[in-house]
């Protein structure tokens, strides 16, 4: 049961996000722009990393969510559980393993990513912007995984809600993003 | 040495916001909502849950920075120390006290607020309101810390730094506050 009343058919982070609209309103923009604004990740890989960092932090909610989001986008699920299991074998790219490395670490603590990391993710041909995502896309599901657990909000009833869910991602997104983005939208 | 390249004059967080403003700005304004937007707590008793929160991650610009804010609207050093050191024993409102606990677990992990500890939030006057503000908080500083020190930062080359930038988040806040909060303002 939540620690406070949301509304019970909204589980998870959208009972919250309801809740208080206004503070809502700036992660919705946040992650709109992170996840699915111009990037050289694919919205996989960014939902990828969302995913892996909210298992690392035993977010349930979340990493359905996520996990379900990277399926519908793959058209498979193998890639995404095994990206959980174990990013150094997982079938990405190199760059990827990387990323999500340095994604994970982040999840548990930023004074956790060592230079060697960085290093590692540039060899592979990481940009500094596609670090900077990754890590910032990497604290902002440590803040989701906090805010969905620290409220103890529910999980939906039935596991095809996150399908459902993954439909409203994939096809609308986070968010409308803000002014100025209306030409580099694809 | 920060991980990539970042504007050497602004340390921590400052250089990250430059460095990519539109997702600065969904952060700033989330921040100014949270920390300065109407609530009941005031805004030394926000800034107390932030520097908590950052204290508890080890995030060493983040609680020097809100802590500096602190005792700029306090007017003394005395309170933040105590409350960093043992909340239990900080010359604290009780309310305070079970806030900023349930601030520094959700700093850890969300999973580790207990039905216990938000209950003695409730009945020590808590409201539901102030119990999700503080969650809140404390996620989005979890966000900060890992940015920041997932980035290696820089640290300001001289303590007066703080002061500053105190003055700054104290007289001029995060952000402007998004349309509609104008008639709400102080």
């Amino acid at each position: 049961m939540p620690h406070i009343e949301l509304e019970s058919h909204l589980p998870g982070i959208t009972g919250l996000l309801e809740y208080r609209k206004d503070t809502g309103e700036p992660i919705r923009v946040l992650t709109q722009i992170l996840l699915r604004g111009p990037s050289t990740l694919t919205e996989a890989e960014r939902e990828l990393i969302a995913s892996v960092v909210s298992h690392g932090n035993q977010c349930k909610f979340c990493t359905a969510a996520h996990t379900a989001a990277v399926d519908m986008l793959l058209g498979e699920h193998a890639t995404s559980e095994m990206v959980k299991a174990d990013i150094s074998t997982a079938p990405v790219s190199e760059k990827m393993k990387a990323l999500l490395t340095i994604a994970a670490l982040t999840g548990k603590s930023g004074k956790l990513v060592t230079p060697e990391n960085i290093a590692k993710a540039k060899a592979e041909g990481a940009t500094d912007i596609e670090i900077h995502d990754t890590v910032l896309i990497a604290a902002l599901f440590s803040l989701y995984n906090r805010y969905v657990d620290g409220m103890a909000t529910a999980m939906p009833d039935n596991d095809s809600y996150f399908t459902m869910l993954a439909e409203r991602l994939v096809n609308h997104g986070y968010s409308r993003l803000p002014q100025g983005y209306d030409h580099l939208k694809k």
